[in-house]
């Protein structure tokens, strides 16, 4: 889409009303997940950190925020055949328990090679697995023959607005437990998240920094922000598997205006700044989760203020001994 | 020590009162740690749990509540030489800080092999580290050195009565968070946290179930306890490595008559233990804080009512990817 430079259109995007909308639905089904600080980190890294733990919400990812929202605002003719995604991650598990809590079916296609803690998470959730070959097109098209068998709706994991404003409910319970913080983070892959952190922020807080941060090797969304042109995923073979999906045209329009910037975090600092977010809090991040810690350590993100960062999830299966 | 039948001693051991005097030094150079719960496992094991989470703690263990009590109310005549301890785990991490706090060197007797990330935690505090070969006798010696040398008084990780009282307050901390517990439970290696726990409970709240667990690999506590008669450790191999120790006549004496019983933990269970709550509460334990969890799974500690469990520390380094 190509915009003249006078030209001028409205685009609908959620608003800080729609995340407060979104926040009134969710609250009673999703953790309010507190705000950590640790004095070693901040000293570390020569700022004010303050966390918001995603790792300890429930089906442990934010992902259960948009999930949520999204299926229990469906209408009831949207939602009367189930719901049916194709994540085989975090949103899986997040679609199969709003299933569950509003009491339709939920489909889940994932790959054949799925871990088998992932397929245990959705099973746990009451999710219908359907297993396919694990190519995009597989998948895609076992959702596709899913839907019109059974009539169910396709959620979205990032590219739908009632997903985004859930998201956005994470930024909002953060500024509303530090509200005089100067900048946020937050990890960027399909843009859920980012989009909802950049609209709830930016919205409720004007000035203050927001941060997106990627793997440098999946450096999409820095690059379709540079250049103002989306650009596709590389293929990518980041340990933040989370963050190996590119924007969508949604997400990109969303974060166009809205970031300070997007920071760049090297390969090999992902998993070094998360096995310091496990020895010094105690507490179990995922690698995607570590990648704002992981471009402030690169120094690609900014070390100043209080900078609150999303700490996105803690699905990770560490082994000892 | 054989006693008539009739025979009647009165032993001074720390009360709730002391417990509460400790609370009241160390409370401004501690954590409050969190209380959380898991309606997960709640359901997995059919009874409400409640987890003090001692691995949030200083240093990351219950070790900093009765190594600063000691440390901050021995008198100055005593710590003039300084403080020295020949314990190589979270005991060592907790003497250093506390010393540090009260102003006075810190000296600490590492065997040679000791982890590196012991050694580094003992440095981040300021201890200073002496060396020795790995055994038990070179430990004690070169400990003996280090008081004649320098005039530093031993610290010891268990028998010693104000560490004991320090240890109790984090019973006391749960039991002001959950009143209404019908049973608490922690490990025993030693007995000092033990002790600590049972002083503190049946004084405030007589009727109250106390539980320890312990390795069955390392269960010199129930076979003291079972026996009447204080037994020796044997040589363990438990991957619970805090609890290898045994009791002292200190320890053992609190101990009797205040537990309803010592709950053996099989050792394959521990590690399985440990790894649930890792996945489930998104937090890490250590495995010796897994070992009532274990105990609760093999069904020697009876699943019932409200239990309150003290995670006792988080000093483990999990690998990944």
């Amino acid at each position: 889409m190509a915009l003249g430079r006078f030209a001028c259109i409205v685009l609908a995007m959620p608003n800080l009303a729609d995340i407060r909308a979104a926040h009134a639905i969710i609250r009673p089904h999703i953790h309010r997940t507190p705000v950590l600080t640790s004095s070693s980190l901040n000293r570390e890294f020569g700022l004010e950190l303050f966390f918001k733990c995603e790792n300890f919400q429930k089906i442990g990812a934010f992902k259960a925020r948009g999930a949520t929202h999204a299926v229990l605002t469906a209408s009831a003719a949207e939602v009367q055949g189930g719901v049916v995604t194709h994540s085989s991650g975090n949103h899986a598990a997040a679609i199969a328990r709003a299933a569950a809590l509003r009491g339709v079916p939920g489909y889940i296609v994932m790959p054949s090679n799925a871990p088998r803690v992932k397929v245990e998470s959705v099973q746990r959730y009451g999710g219908r697995i359907t297993f396919c070959e694990p190519t995009a097109a597989a998948r895609a098209q076992a959702a596709a023959q899913l839907q019109d068998e059974t009539g169910a709706v396709l959620i979205h994991p990032f590219d739908n607005d009632a997903v985004i404003a859930g998201q956005g409910t994470a930024a909002l319970e953060l500024l509303e437990a530090v509200p005089d913080l100067t900048a946020i983070a937050a990890p960027v892959g399909g843009g859920g998240l980012m989009s909802g952190t950049a609209l709830a922020a930016t919205e409720l807080k004007p000035g203050i920094e927001v941060w997106a941060a990627e793997p440098a090797l999946a450096d999409d969304a820095a690059r379709s922000l540079e250049s103002g042109v989306l650009q596709p995923p590389a293929d990518s073979t980041t340990i933040a598997d989370g963050l190996r999906t590119g924007l969508s045209e949604r997400t990109f329009r969303i974060l166009q205006g809205r970031l300070k910037g997007v920071a760049r975090a090297p390969e090999e600092l992902i998993a070094t700044a998360m096995h310091r977010v496990w020895q010094t809090m105690k507490i179990l991040i995922e690698p995607s989760a570590a990648v704002p810690l992981a471009a402030l350590l690169a120094g690609t993100l900014p070390a100043r203020g209080r900078l609150g960062v999303i700490l996105t999830g803690g699905n990770v299966e560490p082994r000892w001994p």
